[in-house]
């Protein structure tokens, strides 16, 4: 196996996206080799491509992207049990330390040593998935047998909405507004009816994604450009939704989300943005409870079996599945909300 | 109106049920006249017809049986808005006072001078809705409209389990067993699956409500009589389940559903029995959390709309519908688990 | 009665304080007729003195002033058991309808229809209890024999720290934070540390108020004006405290906390300020959760009793007792941070 | 160090203490070698001795009692760092894996491989720390400054009761009824009051140890035997308790407890009994939430952090202290609820 290469989505800076020869590694102990199958474009991906970071995440080398990856077993590394060659799992991009106070606490999500796949935060970088061959922990790897090798893909997105919605805490028959319908916020629609949801309100700019979001179950949509009042009838008696789940990262959104909030109403905020500036009267006299929600930890397991089960339909979402090599087609398509919900680039299909 | 007589179903004594005139009732400021569309025979109705009470709650008078009803709106009090003639609703048979230090802090289903239609509790009794002419309060109804009446006549004992869903937290992701699958058990199923349970396993000693079960969408059923160490598997590595919704009332039931809970999980007790031997060492040292659940409050209305939306569907429970001459057959199918779930009472069709 | 007059503390604009004439009340059926012992000047009351308002609440009309009062029960309307003559009570200034949808639920500090002592937002303006006698509904009084008035005054803004701890959940060994020390950070300070908080650090630009801080059970205090990076050491690590008690309602001090609260860490958002910038990105990376926290329900009987079994003692808080007749010197003297703490003002000694 | 012996209590049989000569142990990396200073007698050791164990636990092989003690670091292994030799410590007695599932979830108290301090539940039991040199982990120990050895050593039951009141969730302000006043209902008593319990009643069957309930700050007691019926007031309007610390383990003490329960009110079962036969119609018509509690794990550091600050003082529990050649005089003290509460060995004072 030595000497063998393969080729990977690498990141340079921004728009300057190349298809590189990486060596092939090898499984240690506990370790697998996997081929990967489909990888999903992240926002955090577009981020780097688009703008070379987000914030004071900046690039400093190049940096293979990719965390929303499936994979084909390829070999074992000793003492690995529980997969067999060529089945079908989804990876998962989280490679928390487990020693470190958080990971003790159970808090993985939030580990103070985390090596997430294709994050600029630390440097040397966090080289990330979007490899032909990739060498992960036998842990990270869940069982995706039933499933397309794009639905595998979707496991990552998908954990990161059920965090939020276990954040939420009960959900049962609650009213759910969700603002900003990329494929977070239409996996939070999806999340929050399989937990029970009673009414989804959706908004967003564009009336493609809103097409989206009544196709997987939002009773009603908005659209902000053309309707910019349109949740005014929210927010009569303080307030209507009991959850939002926040997913545009813009303070336009959030804002107008809050105004429709009843009291003691929850907010996730699952988009990344900057600095917001919030109507901070509302919060205190309403006793919202703003929460944020940052990636995920046993919810990405509980993804792939919701999927497997058919209670949850990702199908949906994939809009896009491009060849490796029109890579750079798959994160132009991606950026584009128009047309696009998922793009998802095919690295092997067995 | 005035000298108008109706029938109603009234029960005597054990197995001395009569079908009887009564008078109508006239509509106060605040209520509406009902005609009777839908009644299911529930548990509590079966324990005063097949053995006069249970417990220490015994029959003193006669009373009119019934609480789980459907109606047509016949007429309107002074004050009432939002409801019209004809229109179908599910009627809540919960009536609590609104005034006790219970009702005040908002639990109203431990109101302090509940008034539940077709309870023994208090003396002189709370008579019942098996009746073709019900004066109900305008704020018991909730619009079904788009329901069959047989369904909208579910929604009480949807409620039920709804209100237990609830008390048991987050449910998405999580691990459960239904011990006892009459209808409560079938609806804790429907309810557990619709907040997001990923896996359902029930048992009772009948295969007829165990493929029932199935239908409904338990991931898979035990049958205690034929299989009694079935949950053995789960009792590994200190237990297997979240949570447990215990419909039995049983002692064998909840003592074998203890031993398959894990750690801190969560134990629902629905049913209703008298004094049970419980392993305390158990509970104690996998610190269970056993939670009573009692009726319900805001769930009613929450359920309608579940069912409205199609999100719950209770139509494969209601196994035999028969006309109001037929009553007493109703209710010694419902007494019977080997081929009856749900027996309702047709009052009216329109 | 009728034709008796009485003296009010009433605000006319910003600095225009005067003290009137008015028509005393005669208590209806459930009320009671009160002599007041002692108001004490609170944050609100002075906005509206050296503002004329805050924010988009302005004074439209003249208002009695006051919401923190103890007083004397003097003659009682019809129906009211359980309070006698010369009866030292605590007043709660809250006044929810008991019918609104939030009252119904329990949540009666979000009453749709509040009338809270001496509140510009509806107009008319609900007046204050700033008078020499008060006619209150009889649930407004809570007995408070074995407190001096100057303590049954504190039970109004003990409430409010009471209710932010009981928003908190558990604070049994917690680090906490509280940001301002003015009445309402002092009192936070003293409900953590009787929920059970384990390490409590105050800041505040004042070296008085953060004296008081001290002798009533900070641990440390941090004086931002003359350390301003004195958090610096609590931000390692991704940050140390469980829970902050925000009571400036100044951006800095709320952003400053964000960088030194621990992943998951609850912020109570208690100080009422205008908009804010956030730093959102830390808010959702350690996943945060800002929750406002508005007034009181039943906390306000629970600090009285907490009070009256010396679990909880203000006395330190009470720095300036004031006659009716320096009422303007009391608002004064509440003003400034750098002697005073809470100013009350003696309207009856018995 | 090699072949030195030590002193250890250990027990053969029902009734057959002896003190035995045993080899010192040298510690290895990351532990450290431990003087003991004082050890506890605590109910678990009184079971062997009385009765050579409880339930199905019982003693197969001869086992070194204790696991409430304090120490004086004697010899650091290789790595340790933050501990320094004559310091005191408290040395937790619960040693979780850190790798099964239930650790990997953040619960260690619920590991599935603990080796906790004198517990004859696994075979080859785990020896416990009644042992004049002991090697423990330094992740064990706690640094007591300030406490006296003594106090230290009640760091473990402290943490018992501190876990079961994190279990409670929000305490402030909450009405408790404590059943059983040995040492843990005492320290029940402690830890409800410094988590903001503001009601707090005791029964017991002893004056001895209600009269202790008192000083330590009960407001009210009632010895069942002389009053069985003293918790009837208790009973009216559904009952009166928010939360129930049972620590007796005893049937009739549970029983009475849950009639005196309000509706939602939640019972931590600290006592270990047998079965129990319980009223299961109050459990579900009140809707009362019957947790377990078992042991402790982040609390250990949190209580010996409270009684160094002076917010719990457990020094009032320990009524007698012996030395360690009247170890069997210690457990035959210990035995007896008129006269004695916390009895303690004193194996070395510095």
């Amino acid at each position: 196996m030595s000497g063998a290469v393969m080729k990977a989505i690498v990141i340079h800076a921004a728009h300057d996206l190349r298809i590189e020869d990486r060596p092939e590694e090898r499984p240690g102990p506990g370790q697998v080799r996997l081929r990967l199958a489909t990888g999903g474009v992240c926002g955090s991906d577009l981020h780097y491509y688009n703008h070379g970071g987000f914030g004071a995440i900046r690039l400093k080398e190049p940096m293979i992207l990719g965390h929303e990856v499936s994979a084909f077993v390829d070999a074992l590394g000793d003492g690995v049990t529980g997969l067999s060659r060529g089945q079908l799992v989804a990876v998962s991009p989280s490679r928390p330390c487990g020693d470190c106070r958080y990971c003790a606490e159970g808090l993985m999500n939030q580990c103070l040593n985390m090596r997430f796949y294709g994050s600029a935060m630390p440097f040397p970088h966090i080289q990330g998935a979007f490899r032909e061959v990739l060498v992960a922990d036998a842990s990270q790897c869940v069982d995706a047998t039933g499933l397309s090798p794009g639905e595998a893909a979707m496991a990552e997105p998908l954990a990161v909405t059920l965090h939020a919605t276990v954040r939420a805490g009960q959900m049962l028959g609650k009213r759910v507004l969700v603002t900003g319908c990329g494929p977070i916020g239409i996996l939070s629609i999806l999340s929050a009816r399989r937990a029970g949801a009673a009414e989804i309100v959706a908004t967003d700019l564009s009336d493609f994604t809103l097409a989206l979001a009544r196709k997987v179950g939002a009773d009603r949509t908005i659209n902000m450009a053309s309707d910019p009042h349109g949740l005014a009838p929210f927010t009569q008696d303080k307030g209507h939704f009991d959850v939002l789940y926040e997913c545009t990262g813009a303070v336009q959104a959030l804002t107008a989300g809050i105004a429709a909030m009843r009291p003691r109403g929850v907010i996730l905020q699952l988009g990344l943005g900057g600095d917001m500036s919030l109507p901070m009267m509302a919060i205190t006299a309403k006793e919202l409870d703003l929460r944020g929600s940052f990636r995920f930890h046993s919810e990405f397991a509980v993804g792939v079996s919701l999927m497997q089960q058919g209670l949850i339909d990702v199908k949906p979402l994939i809009t896009h599945s491009l060849a490796l090599d029109q890579a750079e087609q798959a994160f132009r398509l991606a950026s584009d909300r128009t047309q696009a919900m998922k793009a998802q680039i095919v690295f092997a299909t067995s």
